[in-house]
């Protein structure tokens, strides 16, 4: 096997922020993983002993995850990822005997926005809902949106770019309020910026799936989970693993890892980091020709995810920011990672933020590794920057 | 972190014989995947220096696979495992701006043949061509199904429950030399159980797409790769991944172990396992109320890959046997372990395989690890179970 070379002097881990893209997996949760499925190897789906033993090694993974989330081990399917938790609902429309409408925040990341417009030309009405300048979706916008023909409602609890919360709760109300005597539309949530990062209890009446990738809290990629309230049927298929669900052979290497780290990363207080992040907030306001946006969040900190936060600074275009950050070991990133080359930037335009303030906009994520004083050295290399473009 | 306990005293690796369900993930392997992807462990997508090292690592893992595969590293995508591979190029037949025909063999694996069947609820007409007795789809049948509206024709290389191979380049050259002067419709073939188990040339011309999965030649579970050998429109969609054929953040590690193994196991030479084989389907056909099926291979052992062996006990329901050597510690199946809750063999039915024979069908499926040795032992202990009932 050939050695792979590269600069990997830089303190990674204490100068990234970055973490609303991907993050480093805890190496003793992944160590853990390997080295329980190395021994267990093999086919959950399999009736002889060492599929029993696999089966046991999955099944315990489920009940781990199902007990840090809060919901019952039936309800908890395991994915590829975010992605794949996102569209499994959303091609489950195309298994029902007549096309209708699907609603879905006009902020959503693209696995659900992109997925939800392919379905468009299967005949079904994608309507996207407008935020207000904050980018919340309200129940009112969601209530009046609602038509008999609704099968399915998707809002993502936390923005991947701005860190705005939305009201999910209220709006899961106001669906089953609006639904009385009539079949309830379903709630589909995607999740991935939200676990671990504020508190979500996923049982909450009225939300019927939601989506969350392992890789955002410290897991390895390419495992994510789908929460299902109620079983439903799906477009998706294959050899009917996880309940008929999520067809593939069971990855339980990546089970078991994302597992331990929702144990260790799922609903923890985010009260110092929350501090830690206003501060942050409040600090980037004051330096010149800085706006955060939006700019709600000075006066409401509160709705949005103390692990997100966007800026722009006048006469900086983002990727002017990014490689002058990157080049001094600290790493940000414009917009989404899964939008990075496509220079588009709709969640920005969808609130109707000037295509100048979008173009200059930056990203600074979090995670639980992320420490107050590198959010300190970060300030101070972005306020050098910004004195150099704004004299 | 809690710790997992189950009795693995067994010398799983010595005594498995279901390596069509799964192998185990070579540890080397796994262990330099994970060491490597812990230190370069950003989001390829991310345009920092982080990222960048991740984006390296994966391309080097894609050149290395595509040099083992023998084709062009721009034709090889990473997915999540086999069963997305095949989903892939049928689901994208819903971006097509009108339906039309979908040819698929009768003795698909259900990721192909249950995605297949999902897509009539989208209006695509799904025809399933016959096989002949041996399971095998003749360039004729296929070439007489298809009609100038046929899109797509999915062919598995190497059937997973009987190990018949098919006449995949035969049948690529019929369609393009049906298709002389008309858009010729695009052939996908399965190639989960042929990958690192026969000779198989993805780059021979009229083949357009395959999958291929690594969990089923010592690679991790989690990670498979589709080929495309022309960039086409795709139905599933997100942050646009993999040039738009698979959204989701790439899965590094998975990645990065799915060519190693292939770099170790693709098209290496199989003429001892096929000699040991034979030898084997022999001995086991000279047992009283043993068949072989289907019987055909007896008399043409090369159209069979040496690393799958159907075979039928008169008296002995084949989860009678199963059970019967797994208590011994040999560990076989009924079918496949995708099918192993179902208690249907689609596949033996389109063989006209008799209701009595398939109830009684095992399969014993083989991997690089497995020795002479073992399968010698294997043979003793089924003659032990077959003379308990046919005395």
């Amino acid at each position: 096997m050939e050695q792979t070379t590269n600069n990997s002097q830089i303190d990674y881990k204490s100068h990234y922020f970055d973490w609303a893209a991907t993050s480093p997996a805890d190496s003793d949760i992944l160590q853990k993983a390997v080295e329980l499925t190395l021994k267990d190897w093999g086919n959950p789906s399999s009736t002889h002993q060492v599929g029993k033993n696999a089966r046991t090694l999955l099944e315990q993974a489920r009940d781990r995850a199902a007990k840090a989330l809060g919901v019952p081990s039936s309800t908890v399917y395991f994915t590829s990822g975010g992605t794949e938790s996102d569209q499994i609902p959303l091609l489950a429309q195309l298994a029902k005997p007549s096309t209708g409408t699907i609603l879905i925040s006009s902020i959503e990341h693209p696995a659900v926005r992109e997925q939800a417009l392919a379905l468009k030309k299967c005949g079904w009405n994608i309507v996207q809902l407008a935020s207000d300048k904050n980018g919340i979706i309200t129940p009112e916008v969601v209530t009046q949106a609602l038509t008999s023909d609704t099968t399915l409602v998707c809002i993502m609890a936390v923005n991947n770019e701005t860190g705005v919360i939305q009201p999910i709760y209220e709006i899961a109300e106001a669906i089953t309020k609006w639904s009385s005597g009539k079949r309830k539309p379903k709630l589909h949530v995607d999740c991935v910026q939200a676990a671990g990062k504020i508190n979500l209890n996923l049982a909450h009446p009225g939300i019927d799936s939601a989506a969350l990738s392992s890789h955002k809290i410290c897991g390895p990629r390419g495992i994510g989970i789908l929460y299902v309230k109620d079983q439903f049927d799906v477009f998706l298929r294959g050899g009917g693993q996880e309940k008929g669900i999520r067809s593939g052979t069971e990855n339980v290497l990546g089970a078991v890892a994302f597992s331990l780290a929702l144990e260790r990363y799922y609903n923890k207080d985010n009260s110092t980091q929350k501090e830690t992040t206003d501060d942050f907030v409040k600090k980037l306001s004051g330096l010149k020709g800085c706006t955060i946006v939006p700019t709600g969040r000075l006066e409401n900190p509160d709705l949005f995810s103390p692990y997100v936060v966007q800026a722009s600074f006048e006469h900086i275009p983002g990727n002017v920011m990014l490689r002058a950050l990157d080049s001094q070991g600290f790493y940000i990133s414009t917009g989404s990672a899964c939008s990075s080359k496509k220079n588009k930037r709709p969640v920005l335009e969808a609130m109707h933020i000037t295509p100048q303030i979008s173009e200059n906009a930056v990203r600074f994520s979090f995670g639980p590794h992320t420490t107050a004083q590198a959010i300190n050295e970060l300030f101070d290399a972005v306020a050098k920057v910004n004195s150099q473009f704004n004299k």
